[in-house]
């Protein structure tokens, strides 16, 4: 057990102090010998209202020292598995999207030519589209537990067809995904007409409204989804605005009437069992949090997601 | 359809651009021709504790720039069907409340004569007996869905006969209200003594307060309210504080163990069918929320009464 | 009725003015007549991650000027049948723990000494092993009703005994409570390995992991509660990180998925009837919510607890 | 000398500990045996930009526990020849800004009577025109000492002729100030006209505009007007505003190119001698500046002016 | 003079209502008749650190609300003299850094066809290139004055060859300026080698780097740099972050040891008599000044850019 | 020159990624042939008002990403003649002072054992005590430069004999300092008499009260105290209070009228030339400061250390 990288413990050096890696794990420097790795990718041109995930990494970083390695409510202890480090951030050019949706596809590829599992720390949820990209090319179309406030189907905006905003819609024309498998949870708000709601759930997008969820638990959804994907792989892609805002306000597109941290938590330690082949953990925008807990929940909700990856349970 | 103004939309221009006016709609310079008319009441002389209301309409309209027309969750389509603009401020006199509600009682007047729904963006709950004057001058006494943590029933405060806190007792007295027809929701918290919360029980008034509210979902109970008002004319005056701090933390007078977010939907949502003839959001006070979201969920909630208004189903 | 000291009214002297006591008090300068004694113990120096908890009496003295007497959910009106006071703060040393915690014990002492029932506003949790001390000398081992995000049941934090996160294993190891009379209500997050979660079990601590508790009412729980301690001297040991970040995001290790407010007010309202012989509120850091909500929730849960006590009810 | 009232050391009690008083001294119930009395105006009704100053009397008492007895610089001991206390706040009517100016006067008027020294923490600069016509009652016109970026020498603002914008013309029209011996520091921005700014000369007003003495050290300065004002009764009203935004943000109606915090150290230094009858530091708006620095600033400038009244130096 | 536009006066409509134009001018929906028009341009997408300068206008115009139309310093009336309207912003594509320096340019050349005077707020300074390029084709190369921390020289970042530290190579290589005619006001800090500091030297530039201004007026140094401009055509380029952080905080790339508010006033005020065709104020990030103060400043410095123009003096 | 440790440029990765080391330098794990170390000491239980210096070198750290090798004002370049690693931080015992000085002064004797200069980033100013208890065991008694708003010479706090108030009353009884070489700068504000300020200049040091600096550039001075130390070696303590809290508001027990940024650097570059033995750079704490400036001051200061290193200039 003890051969694998272990967080440094909050007994041997105040968790003030230390590296700013994911959990205080180490940083690895080569992929060799990992099962998984954390990457950020900090990137905020790709958002349409307020700006600042570009910060998104170094804050889910910081908040993680609090976390400490073994599961209390599932058992999971992800670190006596499997062997995970925090490989540090994607080098993306911050003047120009496209260019950085070519770094992050063509460095995924790497990374999954190597066997290991990736985790994204976002960034803006323009990563997913390149991630989904090489995603697809080597495990074929994936299904997708997409859990958003926002269906991300736009066709474009402002003439732009790859940004934050329209992930889904080319991940679905490009065939990365299996649209009869891709779950969309906590989508709520408004948009420009019926056709926003209904275009994607014609493709076979399966749709979980904010709104119908409210005050239930989803632990029973999150494991009717699980028998619904089957072995497939899947992919996770979480964006932070999924939840309410009292609970996250550190994000750039907030919308009201969102799902509870405490639901985020049931939805995710439901879906154990799953071939979880990558996730990311997008939008949080430090800046419009300065307690730092929106970083601190999404520094939480990566760990369990950790914490049901297959190789996870041992 | 397109005959009415219509907010620009968020792939026309940029959100963070554009004019400061509600959802960026037209400011209207003139009430010809509107069905429904956005006003601010930027006040704040008429609050006890914090202060910093008068931001409330400016920062409301700079959060609503998120939205877009078409709601989701309903499916309405308010700016289909009405002829919606932003009328800009009342221009009330700072330094002295009982000039400003003086003020606000001859707009409200001037407004409701040329048929316009008027929709205020408070402000401190003071405006809101000014606007109930109007308003029975006009309609008779109106029936009122008063959503809130304070049953703002006070005698008098420092002496004063009029401020944020006396509002429906004056509304009673002045026979500008149906008593029995008057439901306060999401009252809670400390009082001076029991008569503070049995007298206007007495007068007919219909107490929901918050801790029987706790988990339950608002749609039922709205539904019944809806039935019991059948169709008079109604009043909203949605207190921002009605929600929990965790919801709404930028406000004057926060009192534990409120509303979600959810429940104010659920409710506002279930009146929809209902006669109403105006309705106000107040007590934001942005400078106690720098992330801007207590303004967000404001917006939100003006539109959530947009939708519901008797023209707004096409 | 009225030889007992009252708060300041709101009508009296605006919110914003007065002595910054709890609730606006006299401040006592002698324990003789009082009931109830309400003290800071203004500490930071045994926390483990964000320090600031020293400034937390202040603030929860600060917000508490919104409270008026009488409860409204309950009719509980404490001050028309207890003498409260606050006594201000203990003179710790704030350069040393082992100190302070001995002042803090020969403070209990001295004011247990007289019968009356201490209520302390924290500080961080290390303030509580004294207190036990202390109660434990007067009352035996007591009943104790732990409401924490953590167990704080540690052995050792970096070699030292007495932190904020190993009070109730020394608490138990010392005999200063009933084991199977304790409580602990909330406990959620990561540990270091299954034993941090089972062996407190093993000694007697009946524990109700947060996770356990989402979206129930936790009247019936606490009712529970209520009947198996009878008629036992019982400890309230508060800490506000019980709470989920949403509800108080102003503290020093906060964890994700934790109580609702309205959970916390149903769990100290049923409450009711026991024989409490002192309690605490801690971990209110205020420099992580300007705010200052957090501090108006501890504000709310420490009158609440005054509305519980065995005098409170004539 | 230890027969005069002192302020809790922080060597007795920790400096976030003890009272909400200024620096921490008693607060007096009488006026009995006082030289000086620092009294709270919390008010801030009359302000035309941002509020917040109801909070400013709260937050200078809060951050002046970080100032010792001794001034370092100027060797003055205040405490060692006066007997000072705080004697808490003026029970304002914070609906009304003329009831509450009416009582700041009736307050001051009995203050003045028993021959103790007032000094005001503000509050809005409008109370200082009650509070002036209180003293020239008693003393004559006197000379002032007018610390601010603005003259406050409007006619009207929306009508009313008793703002914090119109104090000094009012003042000079009722012949409470002597106008040639009204010394106006700091002014600065913007105006309606010419006329705003060389009407007021023409009564007598000296003019020290802010960009004349930038770079500057104000020492000489100061001496003149001491001279100039010899031993007549001088009031001394600083407004926070007049420094630079970079040294005080947390203000209502901030001006850039203001004064730094050494320029205003120095003048306050350079009055010592003046026959000062009263002061006030006004316009502290707390929550404009969440490190609480602004009221740093305010509570430091308010012991500077303690430190040269007349008594003052044994 | 009243045919000319004019700010909405604060004693018609209280500074916290209005329109959120530049000094509530009203929105010109054309150029015809206007002498100057302000601008907006969002956007961040073109920054290295900390982004947010998109809220840059709507921050600069909300704060500029306080400034009134006379210039109580210089006696400039500019709203006497000249037609000026805010004309809205430039309706850039957030998600393309090259499209959206295309569409300032295209829209550049649009104003300046009309011969008004463009006034822009920015966004981030690479804005300023494609501004050259629209200026240089109508009046040749310019002088420039550019005040700014960082001189801009940058030869690529990341491989592209347009960003906001490129700036000024590109204005000099495409010939959009006079290089001996350019003048880099407050530059500082640190590089990666002393050729970062003497090519541009090389090329013409003429530098004043903040250390050598410390403790100065910059009134001698603006009249030199007027003097030695002559009557050429000058465009000013004025970077917030010229500023020490301590007078301007919120901002991208904050430098220490850099210019005051005060120094900033002098230099612009000197530069009266120039034949200034353009400038901008860039670089404000308010996500990092709560108070609101660094989009004050540049507010303040817009006006006086306003005071200086040619047409201002009637 | 490629020999040595660079930091990372930000054009190669973007500022916002990369190791949270100082000016993301590599995180050294053996001091073998560095010629400096950069260390951190998170500490704050030695404070005596706010706290949150614990946080001090992580934010120091992160705001240290926009400093770039090469000194533009000086010339220096230390990357090119000195190897520069961040050793990352000292594992103190955050519940026991006493302890964690133990740590810092062995921590200390070990690193100064390999020749290398330590350079501390702070946590509070008792960490000096230990370091000079270090240095005088292997260079006798050093110099001092001791930058800061307090003197730092109580006999004792609450009676502990080492706090941050006690350092060089303790640094001086012991024999660690030189007396009359010991330059205190900056100090100024209030004490409990006129011995606090009268006695250590009795033993010799060498006082510069802010006030007396105030408009005066510092680059004589520093001159003068080059030359009066000659070539004896010598330790900087500057605990950021020194400077004004405009300038830095983030630390713990701030002073008005202090130095500026600009003196500091003067100062700071006056210096170089002495024979300096290591460094410190305490007293930030990040949560008063949520615009990160504070540590950006620190982090520029401490790099300006590294330029007047001994083997810093080839």
């Amino acid at each position: 057990m003890t051969q694998f990288h272990q967080p440094i413990s909050g007994n041997d050096l105040a968790r003030f102090s230390g590296p700013n890696t994911f959990m205080r794990l180490p940083q690895a420097t080569s992929l060799d010998g990992l099962d998984v790795a954390l990457l950020g990718v900090p990137m905020d041109i790709g958002t349409s209202w307020r700006s600042g995930t570009r910060f998104g990494p170094k804050d889910i970083r910081a908040q993680s020292a609090m976390i400490r390695p073994y599961n209390m409510a599932t058992g999971a202890a992800p670190f006596d598995h499997m062997n995970i480090a925090d490989i540090g951030d994607l080098a993306i050019n911050t003047f120009s999207l496209k260019e950085s949706l070519r770094i992050v596809e063509e460095s995924y590829e790497a990374i999954l030519g190597t066997g290991v599992i990736p985790m994204a720390l976002g960034g803006d949820h323009s990563i997913t589209l390149p991630i989904l990209r090489a995603m697809s090319r080597k495990f074929g179309p994936v299904a997708v537990v997409h859990v958003d406030a926002h269906a991300d189907v736009n066709d474009e905006m402002f003439g732009e067809k790859e940004t934050h905003g329209t992930v889904f819609r080319r991940a679905y024309e490009e065939g990365l995904i299996v649209a009869d498998k891709t779950y969309q949870i906590g989508i709520r708000g408004t948009g420009y007409g019926p056709k926003d709601f209904t275009e994607a759930a014609g493709w076979g997008f399966q749709h979980f409204p904010a709104n119908e969820l409210w005050g239930r638990s989803l632990s029973g959804m999150g494991a009717e989804i699980r028998r619904d994907i089957g072995s497939r792989p899947v992919y996770i892609s979480f964006d932070i605005d999924s939840l309410d805002p009292a609970f996250a306000p550190g994000t750039g597109t907030p919308e009201i009437g969102g799902l509870t941290s405490m639901q985020a938590l049931e939805l995710l330690r439901s879906l154990r069992g799953l071939n979880v082949v990558g996730c990311d953990l997008v939008e949080v925008s430090p800046s419009y949090d300065p307690s730092g807990n929106t970083a601190l929940v999404a520094a939480n909700l990566m760990y369990e997601m950790l914490c049901i990856l297959p190789g996870g349970q041992g």
